[in-house]
């Protein structure tokens, strides 16, 4: 049994208010790839904020005082950092050129996922917009498993992802901000191994594998292929929880 | 064009001193699975680490002071932890149940990527073999290629994985500790993205990515599939640097 990971070709361009579940549906057939039972589709973040209209014009943003200061200090705009800190629940690290926050959302990432590739929105001369996250990734992709279910009554596993940065690596990687009908981790504890030992270190984050499998073939410059399709989960799906990936703080050994 | 990624099926059991090469070549042909140009094969260590037989029978150590304390510190065998320490450069963070370190290699890791789970070595009645990382992962890999190559002139990539914890969320995936005739990362800086703006954060992890999508395939528990054959990688191989991942001290807010 393989894995098979296939971005779906010739997705349109996404606009606010546009309807992403049966943009989706139209694109698979399109693509002449009918859903089965257990397939999963992968979902970049970045179309999902856009149908959901999460631009933030920056020349309506008035900077607080905190935000003009860790503007000066990260060398970022002011009214970008004010985004950043009103999307975040607090600030984790910063320095020139990198400002680190815990997102509403809970997970630890930079500049709260707002970035300006693949934006066309604001005027086009100063091209001020900004991009939020969704605001609930995991209803997102509920709803867009909910349009499959109800279109051909076929369970899949919906994950939206984006690219982040890690702590002592290069590179960022596809990770998962929210996920419908998927199990975030896999809990191996107890498990035996070949050689009939208990096995140690056995939870799984069987959904962010899965999401930087996808990131892989959504490439970043062109944001073309922003849905992939996949065939062959090697885990049962089930309804999942977001925030068992989260580590709560206080195992958390570096923040 | 999909990335297919494809576990090995009934790989032998691997014992120091076999030919994992020859093993590895002898199981494509089993699984009828003929190499083409651009195929990459993904390994996971401890196949790797029992052929080169890195295993330390822990009766044989004698943990020094440091490693004393340490292991009263975390609840952890001191003689692991002098293993540990040995295999290290230095410890980045401690505590109950849990020891993290820059391993010799270059990269962070929890207890210096040595565990106890689905290894038979040792006495039966204490088990107190452990396995340590491959010396060289990057050098494994390489004699892997170059076995390849010899018997089929094909270029293709090789990847050495390992399951590791990541800073902020729960569940270990898989990461490359080593490779060869693969990129580590792809540099898009510079490239445009669909509207013509120049990309921001643009250095993927693409070996990472692909570590975590192989790591998928071949499970934790059940060790019985610890070679993965991926066809359709999205980028031209050539050969990368491993330690191209691995973020300068001097960048890292983290430790």
């Amino acid at each position: 049994m393989s894995l098979v990971i296939t971005p779906l070709m010739r997705f349109p361009m996404i606009e606010p208010g546009d309807d992403l579940s049966s943009e989706i549906l139209s694109c698979l057939e399109d693509n002449n790839l009918p859903l089965v039972e257990n397939d999963i589709l992968v979902i970049t973040q970045k179309v999902v904020s856009k149908a959901e209209n999460r631009f933030v014009d920056l020349s309506t943003i008035t900077p607080s005082e905190k935000a003009i200061k860790l503007g000066l200090q990260t060398e970022k705009d002011p009214r970008l950092v004010e985004v950043i800190l009103r999307e975040s629940n607090e600030v984790v690290r910063f320095r020139k050129g990198s400002l680190v926050v815990e997102h509403k959302l809970g997970f630890i990432c930079a500049s709260a996922g707002i970035d300006h590739s693949n934006i066309s929105g604001g005027s086009k001369e100063s091209n001020q917009s900004v991009l939020l996250l969704p605001v609930d990734p995991s209803a997102s992709a509920k709803k867009i498993r909910d349009a499959v279910f109800s279109k051909y009554g076929k369970n899949i596993g919906v994950l939206i992802i984006d690219s982040q940065g890690r702590a002592w690596r290069n590179g960022v990687v596809g990770m998962s901000i929210g996920l419908s009908g998927i199990p975030a981790l896999i809990d191996e504890r107890g498990w035996k191994d070949l050689y009939g030992s208990t096995l140690e270190i056995t939870i799984v984050g069987v959904v962010d594998e899965l999401a930087a499998a996808a990131s892989l073939m959504m490439g970043q410059a062109n944001e073309g292929t922003p849905v992939v399709h996949v065939r062959g989960f090697p885990y049962k799906l089930a309804e999942g929880n977001f925030n068992d990936l989260m580590r709560s703080k206080e195992t958390d050994l570096f923040r």
